[in-house]
């Protein structure tokens, strides 16, 4: 199912959190605004909203403070993204330029703060004291992650285990909090709470991992962004944690070599892509995607008498199988 | 009065923020260890811990909740200085190496992050609601303050109320918090919210103001940082704007010149500075600052019976004399 399909059940709710996030933008501050501009322009595919709408309306919510938080979710993610692309000095981003690459490092690291700053001000004004406990949580999580990230860059050493615990912090721990708060913000039965927390999570998993895949596999084009920045930079995802791990002692010296030859030249991208395909790589980080998106859908099983719980599958389907 | 005076009648609540904070700043990882024991070392004068202290002490308190509170407060400022260190590329604070100089942006950036997350976290956990009512308003003026300074950078047009406004977004909103965070954590009477918070609000410009004379007379030593680097960044603070104002044609193009050369090389520098005390733009700017000086004690008046009344008065002279 295509991610606007299975929007279609909370779509008067995505057109409401439009406007809002275009409200929450709007500033005095030409500088502000300018970005802000850019930042609605070059929007995403708004799925961690959708995962909150849909978690809230499994049982016949959401109440209207769930588009609130859908907003504040997207403000967020919005920030994490800015300070992210500045810290992994990115330039493209869903075919747009990044803040930092169309400004400077300066404009990112501001405009992330004041994007969190106002996430946090809009829960505050709207005493959303519980959405606000799970976020407090889920922001402290991310931001540890995004320093245990940069911690292990260039680390030959790195276990699946350690990428496992990286990508929880860094990417699951929001997809987990927005299905939480979607549950409190839903009318729902009892349980609800702790299964949709451990639906996001395992959502998260796969859709960090099928993300990182795009980096091997994808194409520039179809991404908005390029290809291999993730090793160049000294990020090392599933394929290649995968590969290090069966490889031989001559295949894994022979990784190395490439691995810490930064720039990638000399057809050193195509060799490791080999390698990578040699021990099955993609085929096992794909493998572990569609593992963790099972496990979503398990989780839920108990609702799937509710009205949402078909969309919540369609988003984990949705999660291993987009394109970009 | 020096500063370590007036924190003695708040001694024993310091002396237990500075536990809270280490206790913070404890974590698994290491790199947030390492940067965080850096952190420590190279500490500050918890001048808006101890504002937010005498404030709640103003009538007999404070509440428990309130060294926690200043211990949120340290976190926020340092998460602000550590971006901010970032955005001006500045190399030494405190006689110590910056973060991003000590390891890199993307540390700073993450830091700042893992810090300011902290800080909610913190207030959340402790559900202290009114406290994080003000603090996500200043933390949002901040933010916007910060990048109203980017956006102004370079602009020779900076007027005295842009200047003014600038520095109560992004230093007095956060002083101003302090001290009416203070006013609800200890017993106060009515009306000390309000006072307390322009209180700190005029504290805070009067000791911006100063902050920014010491980029023009103040002592590498003694500061610990480089003298002259806001106006090698394009920030043009009080000094330069009120000499820009009162110049001849003749003197205001030579400045245009200097401020739009930005290594200030063949004796720029001294240049400036001659031009800047021909118009006594440094007189000028200390009798501001006395000003607001004057005025936040005025706006205690009211207060002038209770226990720490001389201690906050003497938080004033602190702001206008100290040499860094």
């Amino acid at each position: 199912m295509k991610l606007d399909e299975l929007q279609r059940v909370v779509r008067e709710e995505l057109d409401e959190l439009e406007q809002q996030l275009r409200a929450a933008l709007v500033s005095r501050l030409p500088l502000i605004q300018t970005v802000a501009d850019h930042l609605l322009l070059t929007r995403g595919k708004r799925f961690r909203p959708t995962l909150l709408l849909l978690s809230a309306k499994l049982n016949g919510g959401p109440r209207p403070e769930a588009i609130c938080a859908a907003t504040v979710v997207e403000l967020i993610h919005t920030a994490t993204l800015i300070h992210d692309d500045s810290i992994d000095k990115s330039e493209l981003r869903r075919g747009f330029p990044t803040v930092n690459f169309k400004w400077d490092d300066d404009v990112s690291i501001a405009m992330g703060d004041f994007l969190y700053s106002k996430a946090f001000y809009m829960l505050v004004k709207n005493e959303m004291y519980e959405a606000m406990n799970v976020l407090a949580d889920a922001t402290h999580r991310m931001s540890a992650g995004e320093m245990l990230e940069i911690e292990r860059r260039n680390d030959l050493d790195i276990t699946e285990d350690d990428y496992l615990m990286m990508i929880g912090e860094k990417t699951a721990s929001l997809m987990s909090a927005c299905c939480e708060i979607g549950a409190l913000l839903g009318n729902s039965q009892d349980g609800a709470r702790g299964r949709l927390s451990r639906y996001g999570h395992a959502v998260g998993l796969a859709f960090q991992i099928t993300d990182d895949l795009f980096d091997f596999v994808g194409q520039k084009k179809v991404l908005g962004k390029e290809i291999g920045s993730d090793v160049r930079g000294g990020k090392f995802t599933l394929p290649v944690i995968a590969t290090l791990r069966n490889a031989t002692s001559r295949d894994r010296a022979r990784m190395h070599s490439i691995l810490t030859s930064g720039a990638l030249m000399d057809g050193k991208w195509q060799e490791l892509l080999s390698l990578i395909d040699e021990y099955d790589g993609i085929k096992y980080s794909r493998q572990r995607a569609f593992a963790y998106a099972t496990e979503a859908k398990q989780t839920i099983k108990p609702f799937e008498d509710s009205p949402c719980y078909l969309s919540l599958c369609s988003a984990v389907d949705y999660t291993v199988e987009r394109k970009r």
